[in-house]
């Protein structure tokens, strides 16, 4: 039997698992993140990777994190939330572990895990849109991960939306993460809020006060019939459908799968992604509509991911 | 020696050529296509193709047209310029001639004849866009042409790039095409001159009027300083650069390929869309950037394709 | 009895007339402009002045011009299509008839004529839209004619609509007026038909071809239903009903008078326009709706005005 | 000697003064609004004009609230932040303290001391800008104040600026005081920091959270040269200043001045206002620049604008 071990990298936690492979996660490991001192990720990532080699019989290990990961999966360029650049981690790991890594950005990770074994199972070309603070992307075409010339595809949230739009962190304006994400989300509610706090009552009175307004309040909100918050899902819904539109333009995929933290309330919106995509895809009536599905495997997917991707190396 | 036809069916004249295994153009033939009889086109591509087989050792046929292919490579399930619905085209034109035949999108048909023998020649990862009325797209991606999953895939002219703007044949406003096209060029030209006839003195004496207005005038007035038809060439180069750099952040390709009319005059614009992409790209300075291209098979280069897409059939 | 002669001073042709107390015209005069010679404008105006005031007692004259008028109502500062800059016209005129003469933009005549013996009859605070080639503004606030400080005001096609839209010749971008005037309904009507000819059938074979489209096709076309055409007077409506709305948060009038050109088809877009206003006014609900009326004298608004003019100078 | 009184009524007080005719406030008194009973204002404002009448020769009482005054100038039909619906607070007031009373929409009434006594003395026509939570304005056309046929003139904040931009309470969107006012430019720092941290140290440190951050953070933050708070600031002046220039072409006004708390700190901002104006202007070039000032009576503005309307009634 195959095992190999996913790690998923995060900005404050590793989520190590060993995994079968149907997907399965047979023992987890968690670590916190030495945040502040990024010399040492590797070596927390090395000791619950060595912890869980030691009761299961594992052959690869698969590293997941957010970042630029280079064209040959073993250095990553580029990491805003751990502060790195130039991070050759591949090695490094594999030094302290003795097995074979493969490193793998962590939206690609999650969208294989969910291509394998969750909500794309059984398609050959599938997009997924991670909606969380950002949107991350990864896509499978022809059944691979797709990766791009240098490692950098599928980095989805950075497509212009909205010229002389909203400002992004990646030094553009207008990028599609800036208008159909969590952080969006919970923009575009405090600006209905301000705007007419009429509509807004219940909206305001959940989080207490403007300022204190988190994701989770405007989803509480929407629930109970409130109008700002509704028009905040609203808005996410309508981009989310028109980035997905021009992506089918491009990439013509069976089924995209909303992911992340955002997914966890699909329910209050992917209907009206699904109609939405229906009334702006280009040459709707001559073609087939992708199915647009919800993430299954939750926040492991990318652990499930990393872990098989491993296996494939 | 494996010889095979390319044939490039178009709106009003059907271009075959009998092509070897380096891409080179052996023997032509040229017909009117039957536009008022669509029945017809088959027959005539029959004509073409039998005339240039019987001097010829030819082992398939690849045809190439605008509209959307379906997934097997047979039919073309709306071609708006030949007025087909649904056209069985390689059944009907096997029959006819006994041999093999492919079907192919124009588009994609010339990305793949400039990625095998043109500008894209020992690139890996090949973004093909085909700057005519409107703009066409083709997708080499590891050296395989990608077609999504229901063929319909690489209609890069339909993302779009202005929520709001122009309205598009495709039933959608503010596509991409609709700025960054011949027909945009001539547009915004039209548009520059009406608004400042005192800075279009050049381009309105070229057409004598601005109803009488084409794109070459445009292209002349460019040359000759008319500040009208430099700003419409700008505002070209702008948003070829910007819709680039959204397919940059999803496909990471090695290298873009300009091609169709309006590259005719690239000298005019293709520096500026060079600068405007490495300003707009997402992650620049932690990437490697694409080199962007002029196509080098000239109008030849959809036929030139289909002859060869036929051989890998 | 009163009477004055009222001059409206056009681009082609000179038009004059003796006007009553009751804003009739008794006798006319028409020349034509000596466009080539600005010099030679004065005399012939003069030239049919006194022809007029050689057959009835007149007590002054009233010039109504295309361009930027002085705050003393003496000099013509800018007139484009005269090829004016800083035309002491009032002096020259006074010379050669030997009677008052006050001078006026031509837009600010017109909203006079309409306001004194017109559409906009009986009100008080009136704001005329004339919707030509361009849009010109006439703005009459407690009964009088408003001319703002410098002799400027009412400059309304000139308001900003849309950030980064459309040049204008102006020298800036996004104008309303190249968004709501006749110059806009045709290109938009050519983009539309551009965009999908097929909604455009009608439109075409009224034009012959896309060069050659005139207002006057497109208001036909839109008599017989022709898709493009329709939505080219939807958008026109659309947008004077925004600007209107604009309008009206900062003047408040009790009317809007829409003449112009374009307002000989009004039947085709004016209950559009009244309908858009209703729901963009802000404030709708807690304030009355000002009319919106059609103009009522027609070609002859500008004489008219200019004449009653010089009586109250 | 002609004294009145002016009451500036707003949400959470009620300040009154005795005002002599150079526009010096003589004595003041300030009550807390009894918000909770929207009765009992009309007592509250009667008390504190009593005690100060009682101590004076007062001749008349000017009040000012935010909210739609009727042309009567008596009624206020409504006041969000008073709970008022077609309030007869003139009548109210008069029968309880024996003195003539006029009623005047607060914006107006700040514009009408600084034209009086501040920013404004000596000029003939002048737009105020008030820049606070959100944008009003008054409007005084030679040399009297502007109030539109039915008293709802001057809403400047509510012209649009943005199609299908930010949401606003009028129940419109892309409103001029979504982008130019004191919340637009607290949202803006907040979007820039959102969008790019590390551009933000500075703001997000005085703030201590992005939650909590206050306009005065936002305007410590870029005296200390942060980009994000900057970059707030600097979108601020575009909008104003694109706003003003649009009000110049319809207006043509000697004289804007800017008033509001967001005014209090001027001195980052109003430079650029200035050369955003310049460049925005239609016809610039040929036609003088109105001066751009900052508001000189601080917060007392309104009290002695209503106070010396008072006077004229």
């Amino acid at each position: 039997m195959a095992l190999t071990i996913g790690v998923d990298i995060g900005g404050t936690k590793i989520a190590s698992g060993v995994v079968d492979e149907h997907g399965r996660i047979i023992e987890r490991a968690l670590r916190h993140t030495p945040a502040d001192n990024p010399e040492k990720v590797a070596e927390t990532i090395a000791e619950a990777v060595n912890e869980l080699a030691g009761r299961h019989e594992v052959e690869a290990v698969g590293l997941g994190a957010a970042g630029f990961v280079d064209e040959t999966r073993s250095v990553i360029r580029f990491a805003p939330n751990l502060a790195w650049r130039e991070e050759p981690i591949r090695e490094k790991v594999a030094k302290l572990v003795g097995l074979p890594v493969v490193v793998e950005n962590d939206a690609n990770a999650m969208a294989w895990g969910e291509f394998r074994f969750g909500a794309g199972k059984g398609e050959s070309h599938v997009v997924c849109v991670t909606v969380g603070t950002g949107i991350g992307g990864g896509i499978v075409l022809d059944g691979a991960l797709y990766r791009g010339k240098w490692g950098m595809g599928a980095e989805l949230g950075h497509m212009q939306v909205m010229p002389g739009g909203r400002p992004c962190g990646c030094g553009n304006v207008g990028c599609w993460e800036r208008y159909a994400s969590g952080s969006a989300l919970l923009m575009d509610a405090k600006e209905n809020a301000a705007a007419d706090p009429s509509s807004a009552g219940c909206l305001l009175a959940l989080a207490g006060s403007a300022g204190a307004m988190l994701g989770e309040h405007v989803s509480e909100a929407a629930r109970q019939g409130d109008g700002a918050a509704l028009a905040a899902f609203a808005s996410l819904a309508a981009w989310l459908a028109q980035g997905m539109a021009d992506l089918a333009a491009i990439l013509d995929p069976s089924c995209f799968i909303l992911g992340g933290g955002v997914s966890g309330v699909a329910d209050l919106w992917v209907d009206a992604v699904r109609a939405g995509y229906a009334e702006r895809l280009t040459g709707r009536g001559h073609r087939p509509l992708a199915d647009i599905r919800v993430a299954e495997l939750g926040p492991s997917a990318g652990l499930v991911g990393a872990a098989d991707l491993a296996r494939i190396r």
